[in-house]
């Protein structure tokens, strides 16, 4: 008899997300063995140095051998071919998840090659950072963020309770919802940011009037506050947009589209139209705040005024953890 | 005889910007007497009870009068108005200097109305908060920030020089630009990025099929990111639009153009096009934080990996001041 809540956990990549799950299982004790599988060599001797597993594997479908709980912490784009592969390796009754950002195209790409005998519950952590790779993961990635769960019909209950379990224990509140719904809300809480703070980062590239130097200077203007995610990884953003074209196009058509009646309203001098938008965005900062998603620190707490204390506390420190 | 840069300093307007400067004054030793004027009763009475002048004016006219330095701390729409009530109180000798987020504007607002025995100095200091108010100011922030002069022709140099080292006395970086030149340059690293993120944050709370609290909820995903700036002084940006219309629109067609060209990379799964511009966007962060306009710690600080120390430091305290 064991207290862990898995025996053998594969996780399939190690980047940012990846190491992370893989620090906080070990500290929060839940798994008793941790398998390690990614593709680059380099990468796997890197996670092993870091001692992010109990074994490190080259081959895929000997890293899930023997696994209860797999998790896929690649790209989306290459989850159709994980599934192919880790499918006549799979033990009967294993539960495999994922950490993808989309997952109406996760699924449609791995459930059909997975096995009758195996649970699917797909998971989607709402947190992480500007960096990638092994050496970016912590344990306290998840603590007070969101994990969706977005288990396809007939998926056993009990699994996906167990699923829950393990987020929990890593300190996230869990949610489930439809797939479907899941693209839609992360088509606009993060697919779309990305997208336009890549953008705008391009077009201040290009620019022949302003220089990059200048740019980089003068970007404490505002400009500097979108460079952050838009220095995130681009093999997996490539794939977020590839995967979740659809949602991300409606989101993207409506803010273009709001963008353009921002643009006229510049043209013609319509002050009041922007004053009405400037006024009616600034309470949904202080709503995100007071939910616990965001510091409560002006400036990011970049700047402390004086007697202030620490600025990156999170707010969240003083709320319960709801949990769902 | 006296130390200090000059003898007594008018603030007409005093919200986040002059109540830093009152106060970043006053802790340098820079003014003798700090006359404060603002429009609202109330806020004047609150800049007394914050303590942030040696005299309190209601009259326009008034606060000017045997002033040596004035700066106009108000929104860039009122400058003409401005200008035509203090011109004629302005002592002789007198520089008047502002902290507008637009130039060209300023000057062609202000300049004409001015006495020709007065120096007019206008300056822009890159430096804000999203909180607004004589509450938000404090002392230090301006340290390690850019402040822009925009003499027009014909300004005394020894005027721009005072100018100069009053900035550089309250910790900033100072350099000389032309107001056109200006202007293109804060339309995009200040400008555009607090439209769009003005604009991602009405299109989210316009959507019928996700709801504003789901945007709340999962904004970790990057949104939230955008709602810092978005909660920025609606007039205040109400009025930038209008008065650097030209250079906004600008860039503003040069971003709408570069995002249908994503639009379009994703319609029809361009993942080379997407992967292109996802990898040039990442180097100009690392740049951002080189020059020391922006915190090392990765996510803002929000998060802290064990054993880092505190994450709101600047990158910049390892940097030297470089001032111009």
């Amino acid at each position: 008899m064991t207290d862990f809540l898995f025996k053998r956990m594969t996780l399939i990549g190690i980047g940012l997300l990846g190491s992370s799950i893989s620090l906080a299982a070990r500290q929060k004790g839940l798994v008793e063995h941790i398998a390690v599988h990614t593709r680059s060599s380099e990468t796997l001797a890197r996670a092993e140095e870091l001692g992010l597993g109990d074994s490190y594997h080259s081959d895929l479908g000997e890293s899930v051998e023997g696994s209860d709980f797999v998790i896929v912490c690649t790209p989306v784009g290459v989850c159709e071919a994980v599934a192919k592969s880790i499918a006549p390796h799979l033990a009967k009754g294993a539960i495999i998840s994922d950490v993808g950002s989309v997952k109406g195209s996760v699924i449609q790409q791995m459930q059909p090659h997975l096995p009758d005998y195996v649970e699917f519950v797909p998971g989607h952590p709402i947190a992480g950072t500007e960096q990638s790779g092994p050496d970016a993961g912590f344990a306290e990635l998840f603590v007070n963020r969101w994990c969706i769960l977005t288990p396809p019909k007939g998926t056993d209950p009990a699994a996906v309770d167990r699923v829950e379990e393990f987020w929990t224990a890593l300190g996230s509140n869990v949610e489930r919802m439809d797939a479907h719904h899941h693209d839609n809300v992360l088509a606009i809480t993060s697919h779309l940011p990305h997208l336009i703070a890549y953008n705008i980062v391009g077009t201040a590239s290009d620019l022949e009037i302003v220089t990059n130097s200048e740019v980089i200077k003068y970007s404490a203007g505002g400009f500097r506050d979108f460079t952050r995610i838009a220095a995130s990884d681009p093999t997996m953003w490539r794939d977020v947009f590839l995967h979740n074209k659809e949602a991300a196009l409606e989101m993207l058509g409506r803010f273009t589209e709001d963008l353009t009646a921002l643009q006229r309203a510049i043209r013609w001098g319509d002050g009041d139209a922007l004053f009405d938008l400037f006024s009616r965005t600034r309470s949904i900062r202080r709503s995100i705040i007071d939910a616990g998603q965001e510091i409560e620190a002006s400036d990011f707490g970049r700047h402390l005024k004086e007697g202030e204390t620490h600025a990156a506390k999170l707010a969240s420190d003083d709320h319960e953890h709801t949990g769902s």
